[in-house]
């Protein structure tokens, strides 16, 4: 095969399988290629993945070597991106009663959703994370747009157990805002013992649903290693009962009777 | 810049902009090329992404032509990948009291759906749509996996209305296998009339939960297109209320007691 056809191919087969070791000779067989035009192709990839800020290749050398496509937004990338993300989410015509925000339309949007989740697995891609934990039903393709940069499953976390989860662990934890007692319930097939997860959510305020997905994983004997959300907005009525969270953006003041709102960028950017 | 590097930059491009009408100008000037060596670029792309049996570029001529990456995914690749989920699927182990069927491992895969909407966009790829529908909670991850190779947004029916959904459109529709009047809402503001939609859901039995979006939708004045569901399986008690879908696989004879369940691929290949 000539290079120009290589370079396609091989730039197919990276960015569709991301955090994945590919051995050279797998490269040098597919391609019927030798392994030294093969290291020459990566590092034309490599570069230009660079260039691009969407990641680079790291290289593992040795005989159980290969080469890994590490999803790394550049800077310059996440916060145009984020800073789009902010205009279009302060807009006062998201105003819900209550204070809340309308954001069916941009979590709707599947290139929107898509780059989130490169944003979040940037972050979180030396993490050795075993799976993306969400809870139903807005974080959903939230979740699976990071799983899909990291190549590692989605495990969701239900209201209601349903017959087709099968046997269920369950836990009552106190929602922040609504001081209500509400439900989880997981699946007990869907995570092995012992495993790092990262949460994934669209929204958070004072922390009650996150905090109560902890006590579930602990069930699990699970290690939270991270934890994302698209969202914050600060609740008046209570204190924040999560840390340690990374945050794309920050909503702040929504007045409902002024219709005016503010959103900022979120923690991921400390 | 050099052919080398182009092939990379555009390849990148053109995957994730699918379905976007691209001009030969705009990558003339952003990798700084005569528009006759983008051309032969071009050509090679679209050879190397139907030997990969990935789709194909379709070239617009004209003032307002262009390029688009129309993704179609080769008779082998979605026989092979079907057929492998066919294998997977018909495990003894994933049999639950009731007849029905643990799921959630496969769909959680984010690899596995992100395949499933590559097939489905494939085959719906030219019917002009504008949304992507589907209900809460396990047709989520298709939906978007659908959309985001169509780049059409997705509208997610709830079966409970939330305060963050602003106005909504209820109706009460009765359940195919469980005879139980149910109810569904969506969020006013999340179709504009006249709308060209596919639903998209993870099974269906005797089809209650699709024909009762199918009225919901026919509220928005929607035009529903195509139907895609994963998987398809007999419901003893009622014959099937909707037709004209697609689905990748059949789940036959599920024997609870023997643990017995047979697994075959959907009409999608008739």
């Amino acid at each position: 095969m000539k290079r120009s056809d290589r370079l396609v191919a091989m730039t197919t087969y990276l960015t569709e399988h991301p955090m994945e070791l590919i051995s050279l000779p797998f490269f040098s067989e597919t391609y019927g290629a030798a392994k030294s035009s093969i290291s020459e192709d990566l590092v034309i990839i490599d570069r230009m993945f660079q260039e691009d800020g969407i990641g680079y290749l790291s290289s593992i050398s040795g005989a159980s070597g290969g080469v890994k496509y590490i999803p790394k937004v550049s800077n310059e990338n996440s916060e145009a991106f984020v800073g789009q993300l902010c205009t279009e989410l302060a807009d006062p015509n998201r105003i819900l009663p209550g204070g809340y925000l309308y954001m069916s339309d941009v979590l709707g949007n599947p290139g929107t959703i898509r780059n989130i989740g490169r944003l979040f697995a940037s972050h979180f891609s030396d993490l050795e994370l075993d799976a993306i934990v969400t809870v139903a039903t807005k974080g959903i393709p939230l979740a699976y747009a990071v799983a899909s940069f990291l190549q590692i499953p989605v495990v969701i976390v239900r209201r209601d157990p349903k017959v087709t989860e099968g046997s269920t662990v369950s836990i009552n934890y106190v929602s922040g805002s609504s001081r209500k007692i509400q439900t989880m319930v997981l699946s007990k097939r869907s995570l092995q013992a012992d495993a790092n997860v990262c949460i994934i959510d669209d929204f958070m305020k004072a922390g009650g649903t996150i905090n109560g997905m902890k006590s579930l994983l602990n069930e699990f004997q699970a290690n939270v290693r991270a934890i994302g959300v698209l969202a914050e907005a600060e609740d008046e009525e209570e204190e924040r009962v999560v840390d340690n969270y990374t945050s794309l953006v920050q909503i702040k003041n929504v007045d409902d009777n002024k219709q005016e709102i503010e959103v900022t960028k979120g923690n991921y950017f400390e």
